[in-house]
Order: structure tokens, then C-alpha cells, then sequence
């Protein structure tokens, strides 16, 4: 199974438009430190699915039959931004699996266009060609979904965006034993405690409690930049490991 | 008075996702047929101002400082969404002029950012330095404004969405007398009205009762383009114009 992450900037991205510390200089002079909105593409050997939809060039990107669905974690914009022009396209419905959200962002489910919403339940399987996948509850401002992903003998776990973790999302993660873990985690260690994402701190508890064999960090906001900048790197935990936008991830057996 | 429109498409935009008619095809195969969210850039000689939101690179174009302000006609998605990530950056607020609506657009009004949302009212004008703005009703599924830009001699009416005019609207327009009227014109003449958007008969109407020198077509969706391509010119007024993305409008004396 092979996990890209083609986003792994928080709501503001990196650079922050108007900011000049070091992290966001950085980024303007070579893209490739920049970060934008946290999204992933899956592929196994059978499909190809989308993950959050904040990118706002998805009909170039992925042309019409390139994708079997879309897995959105939450309806915050900066997730679902580049559905807004996407979903007046022509075609087969394109099935997105999505939180039970009355709401949704704006007039999404007024207008879904070629998208069909299908909210799903907390741990209640999805089953595809080829892949299993788990909804488990994430802890934010609005009714959030991680997904977990089993592929073979791979499985991935995408858990953004939160802060810590349910129990009962923990209890199946422990019992899952994910290989690879994507986790939120927007800040550095700080004085306060984070709100709605992880900080570094949450995110190694996280990490040595589902003890996976990998956690990536992603949803990264410039002010970790700026921690890894200034050697922050070395508080890492083994095993821990930053996320850039299109770090490509294989895990399992190729298939 | 110097006009530049960024964007002159429908939300579907040309080409449409998936879409293999003439028009789509041609903008596949070359960018310069492409047509993207509705919206103009404003200059004079005292301040620049962006005409809507829904191009969604605004950070990369517009620097700090280099912008006095947005008029928003509406809050539908294709005209605000690229607030949506430029809202958290860093500096002094920028002021966004736009009609009263009570439910703006997603979370914008709730987390508006370095954005001050300044709802204006209809044939109440905005005094800025150099330039008066008259804003003016529209016919749209949402409370919508068009805005009447006058800088020394020089008078561009925008008017995008609507269907037709309200009365009050057209009485302002032809005392106003502006030289150039930029015009919803979303699609070719049809058996059908059409709805919330003008097509090329109900532009030809409002030229007509407005009578400035120039009205040039704006929101234009692929079917209008298809049918251009097939002849549909020769059955413009004089007067008419088609726009295009980055279209360049002088008007007045260069300031």
C-alpha cells in the first residue's frame, strides 16, 4: 500500500501569507519546504482513493476515472476547499465517505453535484476491492474521522485532524497494531496545552501508546517549522519522523 | 481606470471536469481559452482592489501591502473560497466590502482572520481615496451587490451574478452613465429563461436600456463558449464584447 502526502500544511500552510519568521522565509524562496493543505492520495494494487480535498487543483490533477472515492476526515474548509469547484464536473458519481456532519461546509449537500456524501459510522468497516477501511472518532472542533486502512498484510492509520485520542479509538489501535501512523501534529512542545491538534508533546504519548513501527507527522504549522529549524529535531522520539508535502510512504508488501 | 479580469467563468469553469465538448477541449488543449473564478482587479492611481475572492492563489499574487481592499458581490463558494486560506495570514486587516448576508460563507464570518467583513448597503457609496463606489442590488439565489466604480471621469459598472436588473439598479445606471459595464452573461440565447445568471439576450436587453459604450461579457459558462465558437459572435450587439481571463479594460483618462 502506498500513502503520499500531498499536503501537510495546517489551515494557514506554510509560508503564512504576511509572516517573515524563518520557517516561512524559507519556504517563499524554495517550494519545497512550503506546506499545503493536509491531504493524501492511497493507492493499492486495486484502487486509488483520496484523502481530505483541501487542495484546489484536484480537476487538474486527478482527471476524470483517476480516483475510486475520496475519504474526507472532517467538513472545515481547509479539508473540503477544492470540492467547491470540482463537484460541477460530468461524469459517474464520485463516492465520498465523510463524518455524519449536519452541516457540512457551505452548500456542499445542497449542491453535491457529481459527488455523492455517504457519512459513515465509527468503527464500522468499509469494505472496497482490495481494502478495509475503519472510521475511528477523532477528538475536534467539529465531528472528525480518522481512517484506518488495511491493504494485505499493510495497514496505515490516518488521524488528522485531533487532539489526542478517543479511548475507544485507542483500544482498537492498540489491537489493530498499525505499521504506520499519520498523526496531527501542529505545534512544538509548549507551555499550554494545544487545542484541537497535537502538539510534538501529545503526539509522542500517542506514538508510545499505539507503538506503530512508524508515526509521521503531519498538519504542521510553521511555528514547528521553526522547533525543527532550531534543532528541535533531536526531541524526536525514534520512530517519529516529519512529514513533507509529497513524502511518498510504502508500507507492507508491495502489491 | 484600469480593470483587469482575473477570471471570467461560471463556478463549473471552462473546462468543465470531465467535459469533452468543443469549448472544454480547446481549453484543455491551450490555457489561454480557460476560464476561472469571476473576478477583476481594480486599479487607479491612489489604491488597488481585488473584485471577489474565488481565485484561490491570492497569497501568491497579492504580497502584503499590495492590495487596499476586496469588494465581494456575494458569498457563494466560486467567489469567496480562496478567503478561506488567505484569512490567517499575518498584518494589518484588510477591509472586505459585501452585501448584508446573515450567513457569509462557512466559518469566514467566525473566523475571519486578518479580514474585516464590511456589509455595505445598496446606492450608499463608499468614499475611498481617489476612487467612489456606489454599490447597487442584483437578482441572485443571494443577497448580491454590484459596484460602480468612479475615478475622475471614469465610470465601470460590475455587475456579476444576477438575472437582469432590479428597477431601482437600472434607474441609477442610466442617470450614471458608466462608459464601461462589465455583465453577467452566463450562457447563449435559449428556449429557456434562465435563472440567477443573464444569457446573451438578457445582456443585450440591459446594453441596450444602460447604454454605455462598451459591455463586456463576464461569467461566461462553456456552453456561451461553444456556442461563440460555432458563430454565436455575429449575433452580438454592437457594444458587446466577449471577456476572457486577463483582459485588460482602460477606462477614462490613464490616471
Amino acid at each position: 500500500m502506498r500513502l503520499t502526502l500531498l499536503g501537510t500544511g495546517d489551515a494557514a500552510g506554510v509560508p503564512v501569507y504576511g509572516c517573515d519568521c524563518s520557517a516561512c522565509k524559507r519556504a517563499r524562496q524554495d517550494p519545497a519546504w512550503r506546506r499545503r493543505p493536509c491531504s493524501a492520495l492511497l493507492e493499492t494494487g486495486a484502487g486509488r482513493y483520496l484523502i481530505d480535498a483541501g487542495l484546489t487543483e484536484l480537476a487538474e490533477r486527478f482527471p476524470l476515472g483517476s480516483l475510486d472515492g475520496i475519504f474526507l476526515t472532517h467538513f472545515h474548509p481547509d479539508h473540503v476547499q477544492g470540492l467547491f469547484h470540482w463537484r460541477w464536473g460530468q461524469g459517474p458519481t464520485l463516492p465520498v465517505y465523510c463524518p455524519r456532519d449536519s452541516e457540512g461546509c457551505a452548500d456542499l449537500y445542497k449542491h453535491p453535484g457529481m459527488l455523492e456524501f455517504r457519512p459513515q459510522r465509527k468503527l464500522h468497516p468499509i469494505s472496497l476491492p482490495g481494502l478495509t477501511v475503519t472510521p475511528v472518532a477523532l477528538i475536534h472542533s467539529r465531528p472528525t474521522l480518522g481512517y484506518c486502512f488495511e491493504s494485505g498484510d499493510a495497514r496505515i492509520a490516518y488521524l488528522t485532524d485531533t487532539h489526542g485520542l478517543p479511548k475507544p479509538t485507542l483500544v482498537f489501535l492498540r489491537d489493530w497494531r498499525p505499521q504506520t501512523l499519520v498523526l496531527d501534529t501542529r505545534s512544538p512542545p509548549g507551555d499550554e496545552p494545544p487545542r484541537n491538534h497535537n502538539d510534538v508533546g501529545t503526539t509522542t504519548t500517542i506514538h508510545s501508546q499505539v507503538a506503530p513501527q512508524q508515526t509521521i507527522m503531519t498538519h504542521i504549522g510553521h511555528q514547528l517549522d521553526q522547533w525543527l529549524l532550531t534543532g528541535g529535531n533531536r526531541y524526536l522520539a525514534d520512530g517519529i519522523t516529519v512529514g513533507y508535502d509529497d513524502t511518498l510512504i510504502e508500507t507492507g508488501s508491495i502489491d
